[in-house]
């Protein structure tokens, strides 16, 4: 499809400088994009790219825009404008309704006549998939689940029974909702299975990437708000609960009975510990582990840089010594009183 | 299925106090359960929970049972008691034998007549599924491996050729077992690809989380004991083995050749050093890195908590120094001596 | 296949002390082969293994094989060696091409007629398999993808749609290649997915470990280079360039828009953040992370090894306290001057 830059700034409130007609068919980067490409500048870092893009259009703030020459989207958010436009611009193909010959739908099964089954699924007893709902090749949605309208599990997703996921959610393959938790009880040197009865439940437009796993509540249920995302690889234990808008990057694991605010976002490879409490606001850097409740909005961290490995060593090594350095330094301190 | 408090009495030697014909159909948590759940209480942080319960009885001990007023199942170990309960009343629903029309099951594939292979299932050449075992929708075992005895495959699994898993285990979507472990030999600048042609073999009553994967052995196998319980995330690398009831949180990762021993506890993203030894009862904490063999049995951390961020950059840029802050404080030593 | 030692000396540029004509059948472990077993030794951790072994012939080094009395062949690489008769005894079985009769392939897909594609596998509309390539079970392809000549997904492998896979690449069960990069704009306290348009490029022998994932560029592509071998559950981020003959093992994550450099090796857990430059020949150690450039080749740390926790305690509660700690070290250094 193509649209004209006029059409653009309509659609989407922005301003035009420069010339209004230009034709855009494509969303592309600064430095490779074409005359019918559409670019955004947000970093000033990339001026040089700016100054020589051959970018039909670049949607970019008022105050940028001054020292650019080409025509230009004016907008008060341009990474925001931008993807509505690309969004716009490349909408996911349409997909013809129905299930695929080869999938296995239950007649027990509620299926909207507008959703569309794949190849190889399986949809199970008593599940509900709603409106205009995408179940991609190869994925299982046990006894009597919920998929939200509009919400697309790309291929491959495992959703267990009972869970329920919203609206308008995109799963990537390999995700694995409502797997048993982690719950166990001691039987003297052995562990003894304890059921995990309760369910995942997602609210609307929550996003989770690649072979994430969130695992079904032990008694109550394991919530996911509306809005979050998470990445890729990520572990949800059983109980968590996570609030709205929060976004939580690849490999992070949240264990069992946690609640995290809303609007918060985890680093990668970020570990929170199990039964404690992150209040709203709360920004965790990657690779940080949280071992208790954070009370307060804000940043926090724990994280190390890698430095040349000689170097590291020994500064490792007096780290593990660090008690008695302390010791010694007050001891100093008490002679020199 | 109904029980009255006395049937479960009777069924797990507990100890009924208040009234033995009370009729239960579920568990419940504390705070949600009603006259015909039960619900079990360890903890006394929630005391007043227990003191407002609604539930129709709960699973405690004789010293907890004293300030309770209403129906009690009382026991020495509650949370295991409460399991068996649990799985009593919550019994996984049974599966109809027989392969699904849609599974490919070799010719050559030895399955039990009690045994389920659901929708989409793989199975390979030279296969034995044994007696009551559940391989679910999706799930592909390789050649000449065997699954044993009411083991369950939930969906979506991956068992390599020649790989052995032993009874009553359960293994969630996504588990992979028996793929190529990482070997490869130095050809200048290049990697050449070690043939892995280990196995994995896999104990009884192991419970694997979903999107686990166990690599199999480079020459020699990769071995799970009996009893161990791996969360969801973990790496299991080649050559690996893991004693008896040894329990690992999600994320882990044990590296190549190590040996793990019995009735250990791995932490939550904790990472093991390859080609080491740790020995029975070893404990090691969330997020730490073990990097070399362990002898006595113990808790084991390195861990660093979040803190505020401005906070936590000081200190760890100090901590990039500490190696000549030691020395600076010797040369103080020195010079008081 | 049975070989001869002399055969085997020949084939691999090698020289037999010993007996020329002793047969070999497989490869083994020093201390579990037998007399039709070929072994290798590198390793003098190892050499009582060495003198005890029944292995009908050992692969290692002319220096090593002077205090050993069995038949060997002589080679400079003993490993590499190794690497390369254990592919020649044990090869892979050999597949009969075709798509099997439950593989979904669309009509618009060209696959060689030396390719195979397995059960339940789903090919989607203008994907090309090239020849000798193996699709196995449940594998999905997606729209006008490319898979190399000879290159082989075992299992349950996801492809995106564009994403190119060069020649002779291997792919454990679980991969997902291809998946929504993590991108999003903010619009208020929400979040609003950024479409991403890229797609992953990756080159020859590249081997990509059990559910492991490589999401697709937003824009640009992400990119692997040839050679390039990943272990398990890997995140690998939007718009990452990974150089040729690269090794990274398993959990280990990289950040959107990183570039590592060629022959480095990451370790196990090790995170490297995002939009940063990671030079030629540079060498992370596991659960080490690595937040800004490095433009010198090295090995670079900053992993902390396990201690016993009460030890640890101690020492990680001054570490909360070090900046305090040297600015008092420094008061008593200008005391004393």
């Amino acid at each position: 499809m193509t649209f004209t830059l006029a059409d653009l700034a309509q659609r989407f409130q922005g301003m035009v400088r420069g010339n209004p007609d230009v034709k855009i068919e494509r969303v592309a980067a600064l430095d490779v994009a074409g005359p019918r490409d559409i670019s955004y500048f947000t970093d000033r870092k990339y001026l040089a790219m700016l100054a020589g893009t051959m970018a039909g259009a670049v949607i970019l703030t008022e105050a940028d825009a001054s020292g650019f020459s080409g025509s230009a989207l004016i907008v008060d958010n341009p990474h925001l404008c931008f993807a509505r436009v690309a969004a716009l611009l490349h909408a996911a193909p349409a997909f013809r309704p129905g299930a695929h010959a080869t999938a296995v739908v239950d007649s027990g099964a509620r299926v909207a006549v507008t959703a569309y089954i794949g190849p190889h699924a399986v949809i199970e007893s008593g599940v509900t998939i709603a409106d205009g709902a995408y179940i991609g090749p190869g994925c299982v949605v046990g006894a009597n689940a919920v998929v939200g309208a509009h919400s697309r599990l790309m291929a491959q997703v495992f959703v267990g029974e009972r869970c329920v996921i919203g609206e308008n959610c995109l799963f990537q393959p390999g995700v694995v909702i409502g797997a048993d938790g982690f719950g166990y009880a001691r039987d003297g040197e052995r562990w003894e299975k304890v059921p995990q009865l309760g369910r995942v439940v997602i609210g609307n437009e929550v996003e989770v990437g690649a072979n994430t796993t969130i695992d079904r509540g032990s008694l109550n249920d394991t919530v996911i708000g509306d809005g979050v995302k998470l990445d890729n690889l990520i572990q949800i234990a059983h109980n968590v609960r996570i609030g709205e808008n929060t976004a939580i990057a690849a490999c992070a694991g949240i264990a069992g009975s946690t609640t995290v605010g809303k609007r918060c976002t985890i680093g990668g490879q970020a570990g929170i510990m199990g039964h404690i409490e992150i209040t709203d606001d709360v920004h965790v850097t990657a690779c940080s582990f949280v071992s208790g409740s954070i009370t307060k909005p804000g940043v926090y961290s724990a994280s190390l840089r890698a430095e040349p490995a000689e170097k590291w060593r020994r500064n490792a090594a007096r780290l593990h010594h660090l008690d008695e350095m302390a010791r010694r330094l007050r001891e100093l301190e008490a002679k020199l009183k």
